[in-house]
């Protein structure tokens, strides 16, 4: 039996990732799939639109036997700590034999060279980055023209456009930073970049299919998320669950930007862009708005998001320092192949399995990083419009199929 | 020319405030008025209807020829503090010649007496006190019977009962304790009760009002309250800028309960209550709720209330050791009786007076106040619905008339 790996979001879950899914299952010929999902709050730095057990309900229903939560101080975090806490909690499982992610390019050569270089970092790169640095242009394209020049492959400027392809680079960093021996496997993306905010073709990105629930509603999504996915997303939003987005937590960003809360403890944060997003607190109620105003060449969106989202839950820069990868297993749901995984799972890995959430301060010596998902729930259902208790982690039932 | 001081809210300005306004006047024979009144956020614990420029406007058309803002730290906190603080600010503009406040008693001697006693605790009266708390009823219960053995009437229960009466009372107290030269007046109210949520009779509580606007909106109050109140709510809203109530702020005090932040450093919080604060917010994430669910016998509603207040505002009690009472004059609305009167604080009171909020760092030794009621208008324009900025103290218009 081989293992195959994922690492989702399913935000919410729809046709291209069940292409996704499907084609990695044939081609990597695994009769058992574990998916490590982020939970309620993903990676470009918001909440997810409905939570983590009704996207756990959709992995199931969409044939994965086995579905894990990536912790949120991963999940919410830049690409490269993403990856790396995704690829490592893969990894750490001990059973995994396959990954299989999605990337624009569509295949490992070129990805894999350029993976390597980032990650060994040779002196031939690290100096004409330097060079380039000097000039005073960005990172990110001070890295891509010393990457260009190293490789010699004009192709690396577009390679490094799509952030699927940038994912798949910090995926292959990881796998060969930790000396996994899981076997990576890439998929072409097909259908709109992940970016795109039209909802045409024959795939649909997950963004515009958010932007078409907030908008208009569940109506004309028929085409491109499965049927169970428009039922469970419809369930919770009759139950006012849902949607949520960013903008529900408006009041308390804002609320703690006015009262100068301390961003400096939050990765990511210089001096100079503490006191522009405190400034623009005074402009503004609305964080989606608060983002324009602090947005610049220096500051990208995606910097901002993550260091409002990081204010939103606690989350300070120390904790990278104290976890090397996630220090347990924090179990959504799964079938009966998934339990059958589960059993080997207890005897090959050296992280504790949490299935009862009641029992982490037994399980776990460090429960900082585990305290943190479960203050992201008490966090997300505050979105919710009519009921919404926190402590949730310790009386939601797992997803069984 | 006489002067004649008054403590108000009017949240909003109603028939009652102008019966009130106008009885004071005859009574007392005053030519010119001043009102003391608090700003953004108010006595029962929560955001005025409508912010205090606008409360400013109703004030000044109604004949109030003057208004200085309570400062927030008074303006929120128990009956006792807000008396002190209102009083103590009367007294140190030092031309107020009298000071006329509504009560259901209506008139000054018995008042008077339980003042004096509550203030001086005499020895036969403290005695009392401690035999009654001994048999384990609630201070406030025992306070009354002690009140009763010492002044020998039977009265003092049912003048208790009511919350004019016992503002009243603090009143008194307070312009004893400062040895004010103020003269006392009160006036009887007439029609409902404070507390009464019934729109009914001759007179209407503010309270219903706003319970009336809040499910109704603005038809239908035109017996209750003058045009040009209706006329300023009704822009208000058109703008978006309200009708605000505490419920806006649900969501940043849940937050912050589930975030542990902590309480013992407010006013009034026991460390039974605090852990019941912390509870009561993962059960809900509605503050109405939230508060239905603490209040005891033990604990009232009021007094959670405040507790909620202080802590969205980020008040704690060192602030009510660190001051004797407001160290400046917030002058926010006059026309021009009120330009004299200005005149003439300036040449008398020895609080700075005001009127430019950037000058408010050369003027204060101290601005640890001031700032809280600029932080208390940067937390109540989250509430308004269109744009929101802060530091509206810094751009608003002084109103005039």
């Amino acid at each position: 039996m081989g293992i195959l790996g994922i690492i989702v979001e399913y935000n919410p879950f729809h046709n291209g990732h069940l292409y996704h899914l499907q084609t990695s299952k044939e081609l990597t010929k695994c009769d058992y799939t574990i998916a490590v999902m982020s939970g309620n709050f993903v990676q470009r730095g918001e909440p997810a639109i409905v939570d983590k057990w009704k996207r756990t309900q959709m992995a199931l229903k969409a044939g994965i036997d086995l579905v894990i939560e990536l912790p949120v101080v991963y999940a919410t975090s830049t690409a490269e700590n993403f990856a790396y806490g995704a690829v490592k909690l893969l990894d750490s499982l001990k059973i995994v034999d396959c990954f299989s992610f999605g990337s624009e390019k569509g295949d490992l050569n070129e990805l894999t060279k350029i993976a390597e270089i980032l990650l060994e970092e040779p002196i031939y790169y690290r100096k004409a980055l330097k060079e380039y640095l000097k000039s005073g242009i960005t990172f990110a394209k001070a890295r891509e023209l010393a990457l260009q020049k190293v490789i010699n492959n004009n192709e690396i400027e577009k390679i490094l456009q799509t952030s699927n392809n940038i994912l798949a680079i910090e995926y292959l960093k990881s796998l060969k930073k930790i000396g996994s021996s899981i076997t990576p496997f890439t998929i072409k993306r097909k259908g709109s970049l992940y970016t795109s905010l039209e909802l045409k073709g024959e795939f649909a990105s997950a963004s515009s299919i958010r932007k078409h629930i907030f908008e208009k509603g569940l109506e004309g999504l028929e085409k491109y998320i499965p049927d169970f996915t428009k039922e469970i997303l419809q369930s919770s939003f009759e139950k006012k669950q849902g949607p949520v987005s960013l903008e529900e937590f408006s009041n308390i960003l804002i609320y703690l930007l006015r009262n100068h809360i301390p961003l400096n403890h939050i990765f990511d944060v210089s001096e100079g862009l503490e006191n522009k997003i405190y400034k623009a607190s005074y402009k503004t109620n609305n964080v989606e708005e608060l983002m324009k105003l602090v947005k610049s060449k220096r500051y990208t969106e995606s910097r901002i998001r993550h260091i409002l989202i990081h204010l939103l839950l606690n989350i300070d820069k120390q904790i990278f320092k104290e976890f090397d990868g996630p220090n347990y297993i924090r179990v959504l749901g799964f079938n009966e192949k998934g339990k059958e995984m589960l059993r080997e799972i207890k005897k090959k890995s050296p992280l504790p399995i949490i299935t009862k959430v009641s029992q982490y301060k037994e399980k776990l010596s460090n429960t900082k990083m585990f305290e943190k998902d479960l203050f992201a729930t008490d966090v997300y259902t505050l979105a919710y419009k009519n009921s919404s208790i926190a402590g949730l982690d310790f009386i939601h039932p797992l997803i069984k199929l």
